[in-house]
């Protein structure tokens, strides 16, 4: 504290006596031993504390300390891949929750180092306010929590960045608190929407009726008590470029537009359609672009990560607001953000993720769920997390709490992924999906680059030929057929052919793809 | 029409205009040409339309137009057993959805010849109110709908009987209506709390902020032109005698209220716990008989269905307040409701099934959610509907709904089910649920007779330790073990452990059963 504080940072800083509490990270180091709980802020790699973390692993790195120094860490959902990244690398992570992204932390996962479980990122915020996730310890209470924020307010409430996530609750819940006040982005007061979290028997409704509904205040309430320090930051989120929209993005754009006007058409959606929700990677990409080229207006998005294209559909005039509980930007998309910030900030609100994918809200405002999958079956189950029944990709994120609620459960995928063992590749449409994590009572809608199956209100049976039909690849068309009609055989004569399967046949399409390379090499039906 | 109208009738039928639609139902045959797409009241085998199905089954029968007069067959939940089963014995049902009861009816769609669909049974009335389920014809009308009331008031609006479930949106969606008013049942006027559905983006948040909260009407507004016949109903719902508690049940309740108090303890849960709800079947009832003998105090349920251990609640004066779309009650259980209808109606409020069984209000009271599966794995997947993931049994009814959104998301079953061929019985823990209807993201406790396993903030490979540890029978533990060691092992080794499965070997238990008559003739593990 030797340095003179900046004019910047000084007036990001408003109540004064926080002034004192300024520090570097290394004052901070005694309220990180080895088997602390510890929260950050942060959601899909935006808005998470840089300072503290970065200065740990480089301690841990200086010192060999790896495996010496492990955490419980509870974020949100995933936070930037050059902190948790860098820790699991370091092996710092005992365990981890509700998501992640980067290569080091899920090989940590798969190979049985970092414990880790995937929520629907509604439910985490409250689980851990309920104390479930604490229940082996003598409180409820996690050791030190971290958050980045553009200003700390007069009251001593503090301004949260590019995401609100489960901020709220993790302050609510944390014995020390250490602020990163962040002067390399801009101030964002007046960008978010918070609510803190009552519990039964106390809980309210979320009287939100429209997406642009206001029900909380603009910055988190904090007990200034509790923060043990407030460390300046100076750098941006550090994000990807986007992924840009490939043919086969845009052919799956093409049939949900279409599937979109016709039930514009029959009365089932209004003019304007209902709220959005789009996941992140290309095909999201395509779909908000192929909504910008559409003949909809006036369009509303109520989602969970607001990306680049957004911007675009803004830019287009036809989106009039967009609700979410981060904007995950490129580092492109944040330049044209921050740059035109009067233009956006009365056009978008930031929530807690427990708002933003509340199944509450969504059922009420009857939002068009889209994500995409990583298999999904011939009877409409859908796998988002572990690759072969088993090895976790990032988690379940907030897939289900969309699809489950939404008036419109879509999944796009492409029929086939790439392989490095079949120029075929991989079909994406199989006779059982080896993890489930969207049941068939949740889907309505698959769509691939092939075409779109409706399931609304059909049987099993009748699921599968459609789905068959208009989503398998045709290198792998007449494979599915094929298990579906001796599948069909053998169950209805057993008197169980509701769902027909060969259950002990149901995965042996993986096993070809995992024995022989490739999944076109199935002998048994 | 020839016959006077009875006294008692006439006092039921409040508007007198309706008077002169009193009719037989031989009278509306001309209603139900082959094809028809048909609404009933009725949930759980209670307030179902009595005479008009069995007038339309006699018809069939006699006349020997099996397969010649086939319905659609849209009901809240199952109708009476006395009615449907014999429709579908009959070969009168096409389709039918969302939830059904009866060997008949099952037999129907486990060869093929019903086509069925199973939905959370919150989401079935308005995603019928959305037109989903009749987008191939020229409009979303029901062709006829046919209700159960105990009284027509002078608005032309009906008093419903012991459930209320889907009807409030078959009668929104109905272009012709039959009323059968029933004089077997006492007036229930009062009992109910009915709101109608609107749909997005004009859909209201339900202020329901504690289980006795009333936030509609005691009757459900009907236009009085649909009305095409009025039909005098004279005989009670046919209800089954309780399934009494066994051995088994009473020490899973036992493992259950231990639970509950040492939630209790530890300020989880307050001194009256949270609402409950609790399904169908001998387990069911032994939890809340054993509640009935425990030291909690003034009680409140947020269920889908109360049972006669409900009554026994009641009269222990431990239970203060019970919310429900249907009570179904045994024979001797009804007559003691009716004949002390002052001392419980006041406690006791019938609801839609989009309202019983909302995940708003679910999630927002806090429910402590309890259901019976087929199967559960080690890593907390279960089935509620395909055994062996292809023959259906009744549906996956409102299990989702309430698991998905409780605060204590539980599953309660044996540890092993009776076999015909295995004196052992079959292991309800599995390595792999051969169809998954709740995610391992859903379920916090599972508990059998031998313990409990509390998974909340536990990684897939603590969950199956303890899961196999807690709640697989003595018997099967081994071999569950060795799967999960042997799964471990191989997955952990080729980085893909987060949850291990030996893929190709999941349902190898289930193999075994089938082809060798007993599950611990598994060779693989």
């Amino acid at each position: 504290m030797a340095s003179p504080i900046s004019a910047a940072l000084k007036s990001r800083i408003r109540r004064p006596s926080m002034l004192s509490k300024l520090c570097q990270p290394k004052d901070m180091l005694h309220h990180f031993p080895n088997g602390s709980y510890i929260g950050w802020s942060g959601f899909t790699g935006v808005g998470y504390p840089k300072m503290m973390p970065t200065y740990l692993a480089d301690h841990v790195e200086q010192n060999n300390l790896q495996g010496q120094l492990r955490y419980t860490l509870f974020v949100g959902a995933s936070s930037g891949a050059d902190t948790e990244n860098r820790w699991a690398a370091l092996d710092m992570i005992e365990r981890r929750s509700p998501h992640q992204v980067g290569k080091n932390i899920a090989k940590g996962i798969n190979e049985g180092r970092i414990k880790f479980f995937d929520k629907h990122l509604s439910m985490f915020p409250v689980d851990l306010v309920y104390g479930f996730y604490t229940k082996d310890r003598p409180s409820n209470k996690l050791d030190v929590v971290c958050v980045e924020a553009t200003d700390i307010l007069e009251d001593g409430s503090i301004v949260p960045g590019a995401s609100v996530g489960a901020t709220p609750e993790l302050l609510q819940l944390a014995d020390k608190v250490i602020i990163e006040v962040n002067t390399a982005l801009p101030s964002m007061e007046g960008l978010h929407d918070i609510t803190m979290t009552d519990l039964p028997p106390h809980r309210k409704p979320y009287l939100i009726m429209d997406v642009e509904d206001r029900i909380g205040r603009t910055s988190i309430p904090l007990d200034p008590e509790k923060v043990v320090g407030i460390i300046h930051a100076d750098r941006q989120d550090q994000t990807l470029p986007n992924s840009p929209a490939d043919e086969n993005s845009q052919a799956i754009a093409g049939h949900l537009i279409e599937f979109l006007e016709h039930e514009v058409k029959h009365g089932r959606l209004p003019q304007n359609l209902l709220p959005l929700q789009s996941g992140i990677g290309n095909i999201a990409n395509a779909v908000i672009g192929g909504l910008g080229d559409s003949k909809f207006k006036n369009m509303k998005v109520w989602t969970e990560v607001v990306q680049d294209t957004f911007l675009d559909l803004f830019d287009s005039g036809k989106l009039d607001f967009a609700t979410a509980t981060s904007v995950r930007f490129s580092p492109e998309g944040f330049k044209r953000f921050y740059d035109n910030w009067d233009q956006y900030k009365g056009k978008l609100l930031l929530r807690s993720q427990q708002v933003s994918n509340s199944p509450e809200i969504i059922r009420r405002l009857g939002v068009i769920g889209m994500n995409t999958p990583v298999e999904v079956d011939i009877y409409a189950h859908a796998n988002s997390t572990c690759v072969l029944g088993s090895r976790m990709l990032n988690g379940l994120g907030g897939s289900a709490d969309f699809l489950r609620s939404s008036k419109y459960s879509i999944m796009h995928t492409p029929s086939t992924r790439p392989s490095k063992t079949d120029p075929h590749g991989v079909s994406c449409i199989v006779p059982m999906c080896t993890h489930v994590d969207q049941t068939e009572h949740d889907l309505d809608v698959i769509v691939t680059e092939t075409g779109l199956a409706d399931v609304r209100g059909l049987s099993p049976r009748e699921r599968a030929r459609v789905i068959i039909d208009k989503c398998a690849h045709e290198v792998y068309k007449p494979i599915l057929k094929s298990y579906m009609d001796k599948a069909e055989f053998e169950c209805l004569r057993k008197g169980m052919g509701h769902e027909p399967h060969l259950l002990f046949n149901s995965f042996d399409m993986h096993k070809a793809l995992v024995e022989e390379g490739s999944m076109r090499k199935v002998t048994s039906f």
